[in-house]
């Protein structure tokens, strides 16, 4: 079977990550009429008892317990990458170079420099790079994404966005990778902000210009698996204030202390002609104001996007039959198949992206944050 | 001061509707423009104690105790009845025999054959008489008959309305005349199931034609004030199914046992072209689906009906400062007093609806809603 | 390779059904931890090209052509029935009489006398026999049957359900097999009805005892492919009121004309302690108001219901991330296999249910609701 | 009769406020058991036609046409300021030298030192000094300030705050007096971003300790009444971040320009032990999120405000039953004149809050936050 038809596909990571693309990778050529077949080649972890079962338990033909060796395959045409962030640049880069395509999950890399490489090898390359910002591929947010371009809200003028969970409120949770900043790079900035970050430049088309922002770390200490504490060193919640181009100004909060709000990435677009709003725990909803209705008349639309003529919709079932988180993957997996089969580059093809340049962009904003945060003073992008 | 300046109001009755209607009657020549102006002449209720504490209290000139005092004064033009059910026709009879305008809270009377003989007075009487369904002046309930009348929904296929309240849900509440049959005629039917139908006819225009019921009393016994119990003698709650002129058809709901809901009205029209929906507890809001719209963008619109455009909303504040459920009398005061300036009955004026007719044809279907639960058949009307 | 280890599924009917099935049976496996192992042996339809692709697409290892033939399998040990409901009866009994496991789709049949035919063979089977009830499997609303078995809400008096689409609005949609009574059995009622019925005796474990009912088919012809027009013969909307075992009383409403309402499966409970209601529109929350909370702090809680603690959710995704329409089917084939490993029978097994005999009981619910609405009177079971 | 029994009010404005005040000062006496009745005396504005339309439309028993007059009379003992900000400061310092009760609607002043200077004449004056930031009398946030005082949501984290309304929206909507620095202070800023920095302080009893924020006018030349166009001097839009005392941090946002938000204004505290949030919009509701719960029915509820236990409801209408923008006045009246009978200061009398203190705190952080926008810096409090 000629590289036309099928994809071999090698995926680095079997955690939560690595369960989510794994479900989109067995079901998106169930569902969707694609111009490839996506092949689950191996999946790659470092234990090998741990992989063998979670390649049998996610449906993948093999495993690899090193990246290298599932990089090299022959059978392995893209390189879906579910580590943590400190690993991407090293497996990403090399997966390029040996004319791989990547879906990279987000954050693209924990550091400006690295995400700077990771772009430069994606340009080089000339395969498809995409970085995993899947919230794009929610119906609901791509159909605002749609509808901002079609001039449906007119010019934005305030961005009003925020990511708010609560699992790290009780100071007695652990102290995981996540808290710690050689492993994550940061804490609540790069996991839910790099989200609202990204989620603002692909909905509304403009770019960061200027961030002031503050991060706090509320609880410094967590206990560790062994009866003693450890240091938290990334940040609990960062709130930044921003300019984007064009005029408009926006509020950000990423937070892991919003106590009760369980995944509450919830985004707001106020234009010159209407609004339209999103919350992530009604994903099968947007809402839109549009100003130009009769005021009498005029008022909140609350869209159920599950209509065929909605963006993915037309794939799953009828109206009114809702869509879950896992969906986005499946749809991510689609428009990055349907990329490979173009031989497309970013640049000609939309369906690719986030491009890595998307994710170093957002990379130099995170990075803009963090700075402003120690500074105390705006900082210019 | 001539008639044609003012009109004096006599009250009877001091409770609860007696307060809501004398806040109505302070009010309304402040906040609106009148052809006449209201005078809050005397009120009247049986213990002169208390009556003159509430004349005090709610801004009354002078009290009464004996109702055919208040309406034989020269200096009373309206007589506006606030009592229990089982009186309102004896006094409102007699008003209009004595040349009264009369205001007569919901529901009309306690039988049919009551309600025909206010109706045949007032038809007699020339004198404006109004029935106090009181919801017809929430801004969103008569913007929603608005909109229904504009063919903003088409023709109404279905009905589905619903007051479903708790107050009774502990079964120690005590036993008041609201749960005996002798003063209260019905329970949750003629206190909350008069509400819906009188909405349905004024929000649709349609007439009932047939009905199915049943009626169910869950707590037969109560503790009455002597340490003592009594038996309920109403009914707890009323279902309803009916079918409506012109072919609609529809579900309908009385309680005082819905554990929760303290007010909750709520009525949808599903039409051929569109959907219209309302809660009392938001009373506010009022959802509108307009069918016509492009499908990508279709979906309820919460419209905030406090814009100046909307009903009785330009007497007030600015768009988003809501109102609350007293409004309704005021706005029912100003109808009222418009009709009786411009000397109206009710087939001229609009405003003066709902007129003693319409709470006689109300009348008539909680009656053939008692006598199908009673029989278990369907009664046509 | 033993029955132990295995259980080869057979699915009849490759429709909308269908899809939703195979993506059960292709990721129940993936995702939750089992006693045996799905095996998607075969899918039947009458259309050799079709099917073949169907099977292709769907993800199943062969196919055939004749429902008897795909019983006759030694490699099926389930047959999946996803036909429309006139030929239930017959495949289900044929597969339970020659030894098989069944999963038969709702409604149960499209007669009472079908159905006690399909009950009486699983009775005689000893097989397990399921009926695909599948909202059952809806986290949402299995946390509400829990809620409601733990006392949580008391004593039910009231039930307010209904099953609210809008795909027959528009007077020009075409005359399908769903529309004529000789395929469908009925309209709105068994279609829509049928899970209203189901979600009231599974989430309050009554019975009911009488119905009055109604029917109505506001548009009586509609365009067949051909350019001529046909009769509809089927009830575009059914409602009917009941009472329960115990004492309760409720309103029911199916029908495919309330404009704007795309999947709105809505049931509300009042209990003698508190509330519940569920939307299906929003099926990832459960809305609970506790009687027995202090007053100053009492309302509906919306519950998110993403929580490992939450029936089905430890197999998932993190909290606040939503699962969507298809992952019923998924808990539902977990379910069913889980029953199967244990060779047990509905009465052992609660995770079994809905039993044939819950399906029959359905039918005779329907039954009693078409009779009612034929006759216009109170119909007792 | 002594002024033991009875205070004379004197109110200078006959705007939007002075409506709302006049119909807080006819209502008051009518719904609470009051220790003093209230007076309306006299209402002052600088046109003397208007002014005496405007008594009598508004129920005063005279006017005056210059301020220091009605300060004067000896019958006036309350002087009720509701003047654009830039005349606050001579009226209530004149009041408060003349012996006078002081109601000054907010922002207390335009600068700061104006505000220090009325915080200072009432702390010598020894009358009560009320600032009118009425939203403190919404039931549904005084229940709010006293959960959190309660310990409900444990300490307070986050808070999220925005005033949102869209009435700039149009660049062809007229210049007035409020977007003009020289009258009103600021724009946005002053008049909406005052009351969420109240709320705040109010909700929380938490100071602002340091700011970082930008201001941004979108429509920079807008037209006159003349045919020409003027420049807008003032703010569109504040946006700002805060530390606030013990370790809590926020977002505020205040704009007219979210286009379709008419009054939201917006606020939740997230703490360690809960949630608490508002929304204007839907001002008889407020969400709390206890996160002391057991998991499985844990979320947010919908308390309807509206119960007799909840706070100024005993003197309203029964559960269920909405009250309205206005409301919070009447209630602000009935706190006023408790705490004028209760001969207190704000030191020792909860209800004469807000004092001027409270509003020069508002005042200084509205100052910063001015001055963080012009020098792009963290401000300190």
């Amino acid at each position: 079977m000629s590289t036309v038809d099928e994809v071999g596909i090698g995926m680095v990571g079997t955690a939560f990550m690595g369960a989510a693309h794994s479900q989109a990778w067995r079901t998106v050529g169930r569902v969707f009429d694609l111009p490839v077949r996506p092949r689950m080649v191996a999946v790659c972890g470092r234990d090998e008892a741990r992989t063998a079962a979670a390649a049998d338990r996610l449906g993948w033909s093999s495993y690899e317990t090193d990246w290298r060796a599932l990089i090299a395959r022959d059978d392995v045409q893209l390189v879906d990458v579910c580590t943590p962030g400190d690993s991407h640049a090293e497996i990403a880069i090399a997966a390029l170079r040996a004319g791989k395509h990547v879906l990279c999950e987000k954050p693209l890399a924990n550091t400006v420099a690295e995400a700077e490489a990771m772009a430069a090898a994606a340009r080089e390359a000339g395969t498809v790079a995409m970085t995993g910002f899947t919230y794009r591929r929610v119906p609901a947010l791509a159909l605002m994404a749609e509808m901002v371009a079609a001039g449906r809200i007119g010019d934005v003028r305030h961005v009003r966005a925020a990511y708010l969970q609560d699992w790290l409120v009780d100071p007695a949770s652990p102290l995981t990778w996540r808290l710690q900043a050689e492993h994550a790079g940061s804490g609540a900035l790069g996991d839910l902000g790099a989200h609202i970050v990204d989620a603002t430049r692909y909905l509304t088309g403009l770019e960061f210009t200027a961030v002031s922002a503050l991060t706090e770390t509320f609880v410094t200490e967590r206990p560790t698996g062994d009866g003693g504490t450890g240091a938290v060193t990334v940040d609990d919640t960062a709130l930044f204030l921003a300019r984007l181009s064009g005029g408009a100004v926006g509020t950000f909060e990423a937070t892991r202390y919003a106590t009760g709000r369980k995944n509450g990435l919830r985004i707001e677009l106020n234009g010159t002609r209407g609004t339209l709003a999103f919350d992530l725990e009604r994903l099968n909803e947007l809402e839109f104001h549009d100003g130009t209705r009769p005021q009498a008349e005029a008022g909140f639309t609350r869209i159920l996007v599950t209509e065929p003529i909605h963006p993915y919709l037309s794939a799953w079932w009828p109206p009114g039959h809702l869509l879950g988180y896992e969906h986005a993957f499946t749809h991510q997996a689609r428009d990055l198949l349907t990329a490979i089969a173009a031989g497309a580059d970013d640049s000609a093809a939309r369906p690719a992206h986030a491009s890595f340049d998307d994710g170093l962009a957002v990379q130099r904003v995170l990075d803009a944050v963090a700075s402003s945060a120690a500074d105390g003073t705006w900082t210019t992008l």
